[in-house]
C-alpha cells in the first residue's frame, strides 16, 4: 500500500514522535493541531456538492479530528486553490458553509490562489487545557469499545448521489455532504476521564479506525456488528468499512460511561495478537477492504 | 484584481478581525499561525527544482511568515497531494529537504492523498512568549524602514532557471529554490522592542509590502531606492517588485536599531496619503506592477 509505505519514509526520514494520530500533541503550547487536504474529483466532486456544502465539509472533517483527540475546537486556518472560471458567488457560498459548520470556532486565516482544480486545505487547532488527550495507542484490556452513532450512512449517500445526481437532502446524502463532529462525546469524555484512552473518528471506516486502535495499542479489538447503530437497510460491510461518517470511537473503561450522554457499546478490547475480531472472525489487517487514494 | 476581490468577500462573510496579516495572532492560545499553499506550475515547476529544494522552500516560506509576525516558529504541518506516478525517493527527498530547512522547529503532522498535479500546503506555528507581535498597521510617523537583506535576487534566479534549466546553485537561483527566512532579524526586534511596529517578509515583493504597511497605517512611506541592498547587475524595477526574497522590512523606532546586528534603512514614514513615495514619486496603488495569480 503506497499511502502507508509513504507515511512509514515520512516517520524514517523526520525520526519524528508526532506523527501517528490524526492530531500532533503540541504540549508546551497547550493545543493539538490537525491538517487535511481535500482535491477536486478525488475527495469531492462539484457534480453533487454544493460551495455551501463543501465548505461545511471541508472545515468538518478537520474539526473531527480535534474532537479525536479529544481537544476543545478553538480555531481554523483555510488555504484554497482555484481554478479561474470560479466567482465571488462560489467563495461567498464556500465560506457561508465554512462559518456555519464552525459554529463557535474562528476562522483565522489561510490563503487563496489559483491552480486548474479545487485545492482545499484545511488547518485546525484545539486548546488542550481542562482536557485530557486521547492517543490510539492507549487501549488497554477490559476497556469497553464504543460509538458515538451510525455508521455507513455517508458511503450510502454518496451511493445516492453517484446514481441520481439529486440535490434532495435526506440521511444518508446529509451525513455524506455535511457530516457533524462529534463535539459533544468527545468533550463528555475528555472533561471527564482520568486515566489514559484511545480515541479516532471513523473518516477511513470504523473497521480501519477500530484495526488502528488494535495495531497501536498490541491488542485484540473484540466486535458484534449486531451493536453498531446503523440503518437496518445499510449492509454490514458498508457499516464497517464505508468511511467518512466522521463519528467517534473510542476505548475507555467503563466508569466514564454515566458522563457520556449519547452511546453505544460496540465491543471491548481483549487480550491476543493485534487486530479485530468481528462476529468471532478474526482480521490482522484490512487493508484490501480500504479505499487507498495511491492504488 | 480577482484575488483582493475574493479577499474583501471572505473578510465580509466571515467578519473576522484575524484577516489581515500574513499570521493570525491568537493571543489565548500565545501563538501566531499562517499556512500557504503552493501549486505545481503555478508557484513552482519540476523543471527547475529538485524535490529537496521544494521541500525546503515549502517550509521556509511559512517559516518566513512567522518571522514576520515576531512570533519564534516552533511547529510545521505539510499536507501533500501527489499525482500517482510520484516514487518514494520524491517523497524522502522532499522530507529531507522540509527538515533542514525547519532546523530547530519539529514537522509535526500533515496529510498525504493523490491529485493529479502536486499540491503542498503547509501550516506554521510561532510562539508569542516573550515576544512582541507585529501588525502591518503599526507604522508611525517617524519609523525608519529597514530591510534585512538583498532584494531582486530571487526574482532575477528565476529568469535564470527559466532560460537555462540549470542546476548550477549560484547566489541567484540559490535565493529563488532554497531562500532563508530571516529569523534572528525577526528575533532580535521582537524581544528587545517595547512599542508597537508593523513588520512583513517581501514574498510578493517589497513594493507591496510597503504599500500594505502604508495602507494599513494610513500614512506615506518615503524610500530612497539607492538604499535598497540589492545586487548592482539587477534591476530596480525586480529590486521593487520581483518578489520572494523572504527578507524581512519593517517600520520601527530608531532606538531599536542598537539592537539588530544587520540591517540597511532604505526610508521612513511620513504624514501623509497612504500610499508609497519612491524617489521622489508618489504611487497610491501599484496593482499594475504586481504578479496576480488570478489573471
Amino acid at each position: 500500500m503506497k499511502e502507508k509505505e509513504f507515511i512509514n519514509i515520512i516517520k524514517n526520514t523526520l525520526n519524528s514522535k508526532y506523527i501517528g494520530d490524526d492530531c500532533a500533541y503540541l504540549e508546551d503550547l497547550g493545543i493539538v493541531i490537525t491538517q487535511d487536504n481535500l482535491v477536486e474529483n478525488i475527495h469531492f466532486s462539484m457534480k453533487y456538492t454544493t460551495p455551501y456544502q463543501l465548505g461545511w465539509k471541508s472545515v468538518m472533517v478537520n474539526i473531527s479530528d480535534v474532537c479525536a483527540s479529544g481537544a476543545k475546537p478553538k480555531y481554523l486556518t483555510i488555504a484554497l486553490s482555484l481554478p479561474k472560471s470560479i466567482d465571488t458567488k462560489f467563495i461567498e457560498e464556500f465560506y457561508k458553509g465554512a462559518k456555519d459548520a464552525s459554529k463557535d470556532l474562528k476562522i483565522v486565516g489561510g490563503d487563496i490562489t489559483s491552480a486548474d482544480k479545487i485545492f482545499i486545505s484545511v488547518t485546525a487547532v484545539g486548546e488542550t487545557k481542562n482536557r485530557k488527550i486521547s492517543s490510539r495507542s492507549n487501549a488497554k484490556v477490559g476497556y469497553k469499545i464504543i460509538v458515538s452513532g451510525e455508521h455507513g450512512n455517508s458511503a450510502t449517500g454518496l451511493k445516492i448521489l453517484q446514481k441520481t445526481f439529486s440535490s434532495e437532502i435526506n440521511k444518508f446524502t446529509k451525513a455524506h455532504l455535511m457530516p457533524d463532529a462529534q463535539r459533544k462525546f468527545s468533550e463528555e469524555i475528555a472533561e471527564n476521564i482520568t486515566c489514559d484512552y484511545a480515541m479516532m473518528d471513523t473518516s477511513d471506516g470504523l473497521g480501519d479506525a477500530l484495526m488502528q486502535i488494535a495495531q497501536a495499542s498490541g491488542k485484540t479489538i473484540k466486535v458484534n456488528t449486531n451493536d453498531i447503530p446503523h440503518d437496518k437497510t445499510v449492509n454490514i460491510e458498508t457499516v464497517l468499512f464505508g468511511g467518512e461518517d466522521y463519528q467517534l470511537v473510542a476505548a475507555v473503561p467503563s466508569d466514564i460511561l454515566d458522563k457520556i450522554t449519547n452511546y453505544s457499546i460496540i465491543g471491548q478490547v481483549v487480550e491476543g495478537e493485534c487486530g479485530i475480531l468481528i462476529d468471532g472472525k478474526f482480521y490482522s489487517n484490512i487493508d484490501d477492504k480500504i479505499f487507498n487514494h495511491f492504488e
